[in-house]
């Protein structure tokens, strides 16, 4: 747990209210990731333990002193400057703190690399298992939206006009098909989330140097003590876990991110189809309510994807350990982390809380006086009228909706060869949703 | 000669010998484009036909009109910007040339997104069919090598210093493992690319104005035309493909340029323990031989993240069509596949022609006098001094190997209480190579 | 037609209406750069026979040979895969085609990266060139919009709610001043783009082989022949000035981009405050107008921070020349002209056919029943009814407007101790635009 | 000053030995932001004293309040999610703070974006205020070493070869030539930082509610009590001056980075032409003097581009204030401010540390055998054998010093045409650095 008075990041930061608070914030702070670190030094130890090839009392000590609050976080910090990452002061405070018996098995056979990268993996799947439920609460509201308004029509819009009708049920099935290809892509990856432990230069070699018959075992014992998979290989120069990180969380954002702009064109005082529940207020409109939690949802998705560049671009790691790729890592997977975690929250609160205004949705059907269904009848006329006519009436008419401030079905109810079509069905826009119902009950039916 | 009135990307530009005459810059040029589009045109009709919504004899007047030699591909593209995307002249063009009797039967309840994403995933198909046997060509080039070098010791690198020893046979066993990721990534997205149809706001709305009984089974028919997958959904503003496209992409050009920087590094003048076959000239010094294929894949690897967090950002794409994020990925999609395969290509006669030679590797274990293995020295006296000595007994001979310019070994020789150890063992670089062989068996086991 | 044999950009590709037929197009083509590299080159000989280091028929040989019409530029680009550039095989074309005599002075003393530097300062002069009169274009036609409208009322809005009443002729101001910033820092790093000169690593040395009594006099004499700026230092791994063409770029597409935005916003099908003069139309539906010019815009303004994001990011040049950082470049910095170029054009034509509706504007104003001006209300009631009370009755007003469907203004016309005021002043939304006319006229007083 | 005992943000981060510790570490913690935004709100009190618009008492009475010690930072920093962003709340505390009395003036008129912006503008001169001195160290010690170094010949190298000679006089002075760079765009950028003030649509209107005769004078009494510049109109959406600072932060670190690139490059255990002072160690090897100053740099140069980026693309922000494109700077800001200022002080030990070794230098010239000299040799030959012979012999005797294992300086010997020039002279790689030196005084003239 964070006490408040510890330095660094501890879960809340001024400008951060996306993910302050949040679950992943805490997860993802400068104590959770002492607390990895310690807790990766105190399995290394273990595993070796359970291979035989450290005492069962040295895993001991080394766990009982591997206790966060047991270390001065802010000095830590200040002293991996010089050798430019924090294990080395942390693997000579727990040494000491161990004692002089079992102090040798501290950090035994490692290199400062398998422990940061195990903690790193062990923080990601920390903030991903409370990351996940955000993302499950979010996509049942959604899939409880969309159920309720599988028939609820409004305008569809492209390129900021009004197109065709659509339903809000099949926009929340949509939004929730992100979601559920977010959690997948996300659960994929918790689950492939390996420990890291290949020693200097990633042979393993010192572990035999201190007698392992046969190293190649510890990697997987070293999982087991953690509940994290073994990789094939070390992977200190091999970033596909941090890569598939990067990925899955900018999908995360980004589908997110879909929704939150959605909501906030949905939102707009012209608009007003949808509002948050709970919105925002403001320091100087005592009236306003504000998009918040869609704000900060965008917000996020407009960082996410260059977050997750740097990560990709670390790939290209030279040598067996690089200068720079890997160190570039380090902040910029805590801030994707925290900032889909905050996200994810954010779109829980969001999809609990929507607002859905359907007589809005209904009133906006007939902004464009009928053109919204000029598709339908261009189809429905051709067989009257064929083709070529039905066009120039159309175009015609559309014309005089503006001139005249006229509906498109006022004008066609006074075309003599149409006298036999029922205007009224064909120029409902309610009628006119196509399969949105179908295609949203097939979306629900995905788990 | 080009004549200045000729359009477009065809597969070569005079700033891009990364990717120019590649397999992948051929099937993403402007012309394979608009194959795609045309080929998407054609295969929606025949789907409509397959359903019995449109005589099978429109079907084959469409495919048949559907040769991209009878477009004018300058004009298309002129025009595309009135209405901001090239379908809108493209459906007029192929209208005319399909004739008056089946002319209303292309594009019929379509909208220009379904066409233009089909044809990017066509296109992306297309791409990635022939990008992945490069990367098969790769790894199969790096399995040779590691299984060559399996026991070659070299220097391992940390933070660009010399820290322990390693093989080139887990480093090429390691830059296989990434390649086989990334080959395993591109297929995964290979295989899941789907079709695109939806109608003006992914409702289906016209088919069923046009006579369907279902719309919504016309996707998987669409598919089933094209070799392409049917979505859930319609996917305008649900862009899971695109983002998995960049993902991929993305890796692959990491995995590649993780390659290429070591490559690099270890080309170097000083360092000399690679080179590439085939290295390329310059134009002012007649003796060098440059690193051409790594630089290229290293140029690609740089750009790659960004353009993949392009396509990342644009998953933020508001209502039923975006204004603006759809158009943002079109080119970035075409740069990424374009970067990735030129790379693959690159790699891919890098990895067959490098030259590999033991001797300088073996050579530069002992620059730095028998350093290189102080780790295992640390390890081994513990048991002889006691920890306490052996530390203080290392550091103070690690120093004299400077100062008086002999090996560490020399020194320790000089050490009476380690006359019984087999110090020519112990300080012998190539023999403290740890798992280094059983680690590259074990990853050349996966296929 | 296009035959599938033509090589590269052309100024017009089918998935780019945004750039495509712009000026920026035509200057940044393969056949520009070929142009550019020649020009190039032809400068390096008359420059070393300004200065008598080569006979003036030379200078006149390798000027007249340097015609783009004679070199195959398909061939150029297959051929530059082998040493990674195009310069290589063009200095063999051009010395051929100057023949023997004078062949010996083409590029002689120059390395390749001197020439392609020096071909993309003169892409980037020629380009920006003809992307500032657009820039000009645009500027205007907005000052006309600000002054037009310096009065004309609209709702301020934020976080997507209205705020408070601004005007358009501010927004308009707005806009423009952040044209005119885009202006300056295109024409000031317009101005200071340097020629490239250094030898093989930069010293210089084979102008003195060849024979020079000062080599550092020959990069003035080369840029005065092409136009550009005499660097201090040959710059080729010192990249400030593509640093500072990706700065002023990415400004430039933001600053358009933001004009964009706003249309975007005030187009859509509820607001209709404004519209793009010529919109576009659709595949689909026949009544749509798109906002064109703005979507492309806006995609443009996606794109360009990752572009220059990899130009700053190439800054990073290990060593004379970079093994992949300067080879990055140079599509991205091709793209970022034409991203920023085909957005010029398309934003003067934005500015100068936007249509402006005040009355739907000032019709919005009302729709928040009067609360648009609450934050007045406050200020002005505290006097009479004290900071408390005021605040009290504001906050039940404002309730009481959507509960009973009435205005602030006759809710507070009930109000007993409010019959001083002149509460039809108070409460009308256009007489509270506070400081907007005062600030527009400042803002065109900038030229 | 920042206590250790305050949440968020204070200046030290596990993750972050690249900046913990450093000036812009303290200047931009949430502390420091804390103060900045007391800062803001104590100023435009006092601002709307100095012209009258409030009482002297009132603005003595809020800068007294305005002391960061009395706040609650995490709290803060808690309640500014429900409005999304920390001066709703901080405003409610300060007003109480304040007191009945004076507590209406408390932000009287102004909306949270201009206390937001505003103390972003004090927080980014305070950082750079310290950040240039470390750009001043850094350039003076690299003057030092130019001067020192102006006639080291080294080998300079392209695409990772040798290529010709070149000095590390040249080398540091390139490198000074950067840095001088990124300090006068820092500056520059500096000079220009703005307060801002327009209220809640940018329209100044509540200043005058409240009474102010000509609000358009209050932004200029803010500016002059923060000692910022007085902007032409309220930014809110016209995001120059946070595009300026993107663009000069990311300038400044890739300019480091340039240096950093290099250094890494030539302190690898095979060059080791040069290294860190006070290199760090490692908590496997004991031997080893990692490049730590270098290597957190070059992660730095790696990052700034996509935080840039970010900032580049908050441009394109809709309306008044947008949802989202501007909470999105707010993080990156800060971190770009932290990177560079990180960098900078690790520039500065970096430089004034760095070790150099013209020994090893010169030994590295001879590891071509004298093929670093052939570009003079092509030269100096051609006059005396016909420039098609002295191509053929060396490209002949190229090949033999491999084959043979001489030097080109032997070979050339035994060619009988040559007996007349000085070989000595010819094949000197130290006699081969051109116009290294003069091109080295010529830029340490720059101040």
């Amino acid at each position: 747990m964070t006490s408040p008075e510890e330095p660094g990041d501890t879960g809340t930061s001024l400008l951060a209210p996306g993910w302050t608070g949040s679950p992943a914030a805490s997860a993802t702070g400068d104590r959770a990731y002492l607390r990895a670190l310690l807790d990766a030094e105190a399995a290394l130890t273990r595993a070796q333990a359970a291979l035989g090839l450290a005492p069962a009392e040295a895993a001991d000590a080394v766990s009982g002193a591997a206790d966060p609050g047991s270390f001065d976080m802010h000095a830590l910090a200040e002293r991996a400057r010089a050798g430019g990452n924090p294990v080395i002061p942390l693997v000579a405070d727990l040494t000491e703190a161990v004692g002089t018996e079992y102090g040798p098995y501290v950090h035994r056979g490692a290199t400062s690399q398998d422990i940061l990268d195990t903690a790193a993996m062990l923080v990601a799947a920390r903030t991903l298992d409370v990351l996940l439920p955000d993302l499950t609460r979010t996509e049942r509201a959604l899939a409880a939206l969309a159920a309720e308004h599988r028939d609820t029509p409004m305008p569809g819009r492209t390129l900021t006009q009004h197109a065709v009708p659509t339903t809000f049920g099949l926009k929340a099935a949509g939004w929730r098909a992100l979601v559920l290809d977010a959690r997948d892509r996300v659960t994929a990856v918790r689950d492939a989330l390996p420990v890291q432990l290949g020693g200097a230069a990633g042979t393993l070699a010192a572990f035999g140097a201190y007698g392992a018959p046969d190293p190649t075992a510890l990697p997987a014992a070293y999982a087991r003590e953690l509940g994290l998979r073994a990789p094939l290989l070390p992977w200190h120069t091999l970033r596909t876990p941090v890569a598939d990180l990067a990925g899955a969380l900018a999908f995360t954002a980004g589908a997110l991110g879909k929704i939150a702009a959605d909501v906030l064109a949905l939102s707009r005082t012209e608009n007003g189809e949808v509002f948050e529940g709970g919105a925002g207020g403001s320091s100087a409109m005592p009236h306003k309510a504000n998009p918040v939690r869609s704000t900060l949802i965008a917000a996020a998705a407009r960082r996410a994807p260059q977050l997750a560049a740097v990560l990709y671009g670390s790939m290209t790691a030279e040598d067996e350990r690089p200068a720079g790729a890997w160190h570039a890592e380090w902040e910029p997977l805590r801030d994707l982390l925290r900032l889909a975690g905050g996200a994810a929250r954010d779109a829980a609160e969001l999809a609990e809380g929507l607002r859905v205004r359907p007589g809005v949705m209904r009133g906006h059907l007939g902004l464009t006086r009928g053109l919204i269904v000029s598709e339908r009848l261009a189809a429905e006329l051709t067989p009257v009228l064929g083709r070529s006519r039905a066009g120039s009436l159309l175009t015609e008419l559309a014309a005089r909706t503006y001139t005249e401030d006229r509906t498109l079905g006022e004008l066609l109810a006074e075309v003599p060869e149409l006298r036999g079509l029922d205007l009224d069905a064909l120029t409902d826009p309610a009628r006119y949703t196509g399969s949105a119902g179908a295609l949203t009950d097939r979306a629900l039916e995905r788990r």
